[in-house]
C-alpha cells in the first residue's frame, strides 16, 4: 500500500493537544479562575468592582490583537487568557447588572456546557446524540407540560430566539399560505402577511423580510396604553392586509414584548385566530417562563392555544446562551418547516428520532444536555424561585419609580422589565428630555458602576432595565435611582 | 415605598445555586469526570470500549425520562448526570470514530466554552461583549488573512453553517437582485435563482426555499466524474434559469462538498461570476481550513475572489459546535443582509462595533472567545497539523480502498472524506449491492465497535467516512475494512 509510509504515527503536537492529563490540569485551573471571578461578582460584592469595565470600542481592539503564535507563547495558557477575558467582560453576576435580557447563568450550567462542548455530539441524527436526543425530548416534554399545551404538542431546541421565530414562521407559511410556498416559491401565490404589533422583537421583522414578504408583510396591529396588542384592532389589520392584496396567514403575539415586557392578551387573540383560520405564533422568548409561577401564570393564559411558541431557556430559565425551544400545538407541523431531506443523513420516511429534520441547524449543540442536567441538579423549585424573584424585582422597581417625584414610569411593568426616565422638572420636554436620558445613561455606562439601557418608546427616549439578576435587591433598586440623580447633579455642575 | 416589604432578601435557594464554592467543587468533579472520559477514549483505547453505545431510539427515551424533581434528588449532581451522558453518547475522541464531519474538539476548547457560558456576554452590542467583540474582530482578521482575501474583507461569527449560508444568501440577494427584495419583498421583482451543483450541502437547498425562491430557485449545474462542479456548464445553467423566467443572482460553490469532499474549481467559477455580474458564494464550511496547509492550498485557490465565504471552525479547526465564520470580500456588504434596526439596541447610524447588525442572532454566544483562546493556547501550528493529519488519513484510506480487490472507491478523495463500498464479487449489482452496504453498516453500528456512514451517490448507496479524528492511524484504516469483511462473513452464514 503506497500510502502507508506517508501516513506515519500521530504527530506529537496532536498527541500533546489531546492529552487528557493536560486537559485535567488546565481544567482545574480554569475552574478556579472562573470560581474566583464569580466570587468577586456575587454579593457581597466589592464596592470598587465595576459591573462593566468600559473602554471605547476602538481602544478595545488593541487589547485583543489578531496575532496568534505558530507555537503557543509562554503566557498564553487557557486560564490566563480566559481570566483576562473575564476581566474585560461585562459581569452579569454583578448585582448592579441591570441591563439586557441575558441572565447571569446558574453556574453549574456552564459546567454542563463544557461537557456538551467536549462530547460535541452533532445532534442532526439520533446516532450523533445517543443521550442528548433523548434529553431533548425530555426537556421539550417538560416545557410543553409547563405551558399546558395539549398531548399532541411537541417541538425542538434551536440556536436562539431569532432562528426559532424564523422556524415557526416557516411552519406557519407551509400550513396557512394556501399554496406550497416551500416548493413553489413566493410567486406561486399572493404576497403573504402576518399581523403583529410594533412592540414585537426585531427578529420578527427580520424574518418577514428574509422570507421575501417585504415591509408590507408585517401589518401593524395597534397597542393599548400598556403597550399590549389590541385584539379589537385585529379585524381592521386583517382587512387592511387583504385590501393591500395580501393573504394574512398568522398573528404574532408577544409574551412579553421586548421594550416593556408587556404580555399581549392571548385568549382574545387566539379567539380571533380560530375564527379567521390564522396561525397563532407566540413569541414567549422572554416571558413564557412566567408559566412556572402560579401567581404569574395569568400572564401566559391562552399560550396553550398557540400553534407555535418560542421560549428561550437562556433568558428566564437562567441558562447560558443559546437554548431556545420551538413548541408546536401539533407536533407534526414541525416537519413542515423544512420539507426536504439529505441523503447522507436521513432516510426518506419521517424519522422522529432524527431531530435535524425539524431545525435550521445541521450540526447542533447539545443544548438539551445543559438544560436537562441543570433541571436535575438544581430542581424545578430553583427555576420557579428565579422567575418569581426577577418579576418581584420588576414590580418593586416599578413601585419605587412610581413613588419618586423626580422619575417617571412609562408603564406599570408586567414583567421584570421597567421603562422609566429622570424628569426632575416637568418643564423639561421633547429633545431636551431625550438628551438628558442619553447623557445620564452614558455617564453611568462610562463610570462602569451601573449597567442599564435606553429604549425608544412612543418616539421618546427612555431609560430601561431588565432585572435579570436574582441576587440584586433593594440596595440596587434604590442605588441605581440615586446614581442617576448623582449623574444629573454632575451634569448640572 | 409599598413594595419594599414585598421584595425581601435573596431566597436561600437562589443564594445556594449561585454559590461560587459550590461551583468550584462541582467544577473540579466535572473536570475529573470529563478527563477520565477522555482518557478512556484516546489511544491506547481499551479494545472493549464502544465508539457508539448504540441502543434503539425508542429504548433510549426511557433512559432520560422527562421527570425533574422540585428539589434535587440525591443522585442528581452535575458530575453524575454528565458522566452518564458521556457514557450514553457517541465518542468522537475514540479512534474508531469515522463518522460525520464533526470533530473531536481539542479539549481545551471545551474549557473556553465553559468560560464563554459562565460569562455569557450577549454580543449583539459591544457593551455586552467587551472582550469577545474584539476577539471576534481578531479571529475574523486571522481567517480573512489565512484565505488571502483582500484588505476590504471582513465578516462575523454565527451559529452554524446553515445559518451562515442563509446569511450570505441574504446579502447576495440584496446586492444582486436588482431590486430591494428586503423592503419590497419577492413580488417586487422576478423570481430569483442561484446556480448550484447537486453536491452542495442541503442547507443551501433549504435556504433557497426559505427565502421564497422555490424548487426552481436552485438551478442545477452539472458535476464531473469527480463530483466537482463543471464550470463549463455554468453558461447553460444560467441560460436555463433565464429561459425559465428567473433572474440568476449567484453561484454557490462547495469547498468541499458534503458527500465526497470534492472542491469545485473556484478560479473558473470566479471568472464566470465576474463576467456575468453574479455573486460568488463559496460554502467552505468543511474545507476552507485547507488554506492553512501549503500542500493543500491549491484546493482553495480562488476562494479569495468569492464575494462571501462560509467557514466552520467547528469542523476542521477542531472547535466544538457551533462556530461559523461568514466572510465577505467587501465587508460593507455584511450590513446588507439585515437592513433594519431595533431602537433598544442600535443607534440609527452604522456602528461597526455592534456586531448584531450583521448576524441572524440577537443574543449570540461568545464563540470568538473559544477560538481566540484556543489559537493562543495551542498555536497555529497545531491547527495546521490537525488539518494535515486528517487529509493524510483521507488520502491513505483512499489508497487502501483503491488497492483492495474486494472494495470499490467512488472517487479519489480531495479531502478527508472517503466514499466507498464493499463489493467482493462484481456480479453483485443494483439493489442487492445497495442492500449489502446498508446491512453491513447497520451491523457495524449496532455492534458499536466502528462508526461510519452511508450516502447516496449517483442513485446508489455507498459507505462513507469523514476522517475527523487525528488520533486515528493505520490500525483504524485497516481495521474498518476488516470489520466490514467480518460483518459480511457473518451475514453470509
Amino acid at each position: 500500500m503506497p500510502s502507508a509510509a506517508d501516513l506515519g504515527p500521530v504527530p506529537d503536537l496532536i498527541r500533546r493537544a489531546y492529552d487528557p492529563e493536560r486537559f485535567r490540569a488546565d481544567g482545574h485551573r480554569v475552574v478556579d479562575t472562573l470560581a474566583d471571578h464569580l466570587a468577586r461578582c456575587i454579593p457581597p460584592t466589592d464596592d470598587d468592582l465595576p459591573v462593566i469595565p468600559y473602554v471605547a470600542p476602538v481602544d478595545a481592539l488593541t487589547r485583543w490583537p489578531a496575532e496568534f503564535p505558530d507555537e503557543p507563547a509562554v503566557d498564553s495558557d487557557l486560564a490566563t487568557t480566559l481570566g483576562a477575558t473575564a476581566r474585560d467582560s461585562i459581569r452579569l453576576h454583578h448585582p448592579r447588572y441591570l441591563g439586557h435580557q441575558v441572565p447571569p447563568p446558574v453556574p453549574g450550567a456552564a459546567l454542563a456546557d463544557a461537557a456538551a462542548a467536549l462530547l460535541n455530539n452533532g445532534m442532526a441524527v439520533y446516532e450523533m446524540g445517543g443521550a442528548s436526543t433523548s434529553q431533548e425530548f425530555a426537556v421539550i416534554a417538560w416545557m410543553v407540560r409547563t405551558l399546558g399545551m395539549p398531548s399532541t404538542a411537541g417541538g425542538l431546541l434551536t440556536s436562539g430566539g431569532s432562528v426559532g421565530n424564523l422556524t415557526a414562521l416557516l411552519a406557519a407559511r407551509q400550513a396557512a399560505a394556501g399554496f406550497d410556498a416551500w416548493a413553489g416559491g413566493a410567486h406561486a401565490g399572493p404576497p403573504l402577511a402576518v399581523l403583529v404589533a410594533s412592540t414585537a422583537h426585531y427578529s420578527i421583522a427580520r424574518a418577514v423580510r428574509a422570507l421575501g414578504w417585504g415591509d408590507g408583510g408585517a401589518v401593524e396591529v395597534a397597542v393599548d396604553d400598556a403597550y399590549r396588542m389590541r385584539a379589537d384592532d385585529l379585524a381592521r389589520a386583517h382587512a387592511a392586509a387583504v385590501a393591500a392584496g395580501r393573504r394574512p396567514i398568522a398573528v404574532i403575539a408577544s409574551a412579553g414584548s421586548t421594550a416593556t415586557g408587556a404580555y399581549d392578551p392571548l385568549p382574545a387573540i387566539a379567539d380571533f385566530c380560530e375564527s379567521h383560520a390564522l396561525w397563532l405564533h407566540v413569541d414567549g422568548a422572554h416571558g413564557a417562563s412566567a408559566a412556572l409561577v402560579p401567581r404569574l401564570h395569568h400572564l401566559v393564559a391562552g399560550i396553550e392555544r398557540a400553534d407555535s411558541v418560542v421560549w428561550d431557556a437562556h433568558k428566564l430559565l437562567a441558562m447560558p446562551a443559546l437554548c431556545t425551544a420551538v413548541l408546536y400545538k401539533d407536533e407534526t407541523r414541525s416537519y413542515a418547516a423544512f420539507a426536504q431531506e439529505a441523503s447522507y443523513l436521513f432516510a426518506p420516511e419521517r424519522e422522529w428520532w432524527n431531530t435535524g429534520l425539524r431545525t435550521v441547524e445541521c450540526t447542533k449543540r447539545m443544548m438539551s444536555t445543559i438544560l436537562y442536567a441543570s433541571l436535575r441538579a438544581y430542581g424545578v423549585d430553583f427555576f420557579r424561585a428565579y422567575v418569581d424573584r426577577v418579576f418581584s424585582l420588576g414590580q418593586a422597581f416599578g413601585a419605587r419609580v412610581g413613588a419618586a417625584s423626580d422619575f417617571e414610569l412609562a408603564v406599570p411593568p408586567d414583567a421584570n422589565i421597567v421603562v422609566f426616565r429622570y424628569r426632575p422638572d416637568p418643564s423639561i420636554t421633547g429633545a431636551a428630555l431625550d438628551e438628558l436620558q442619553a447623557t445620564l445613561r452614558r455617564r453611568c455606562l462610562e463610570a462602569g458602576r451601573w449597567y442599564f439601557l435606553t429604549t425608544r418608546l412612543g418616539g421618546a427616549l427612555w431609560l430601561r432595565t431588565a432585572l435579570m439578576n436574582p441576587l440584586a435587591g433593594e440596595d440596587e433598586l434604590d442605588g441605581v435611582l440615586d446614581a442617576i440623580r448623582g449623574a444629573a447633579r454632575e451634569v448640572a455642575r
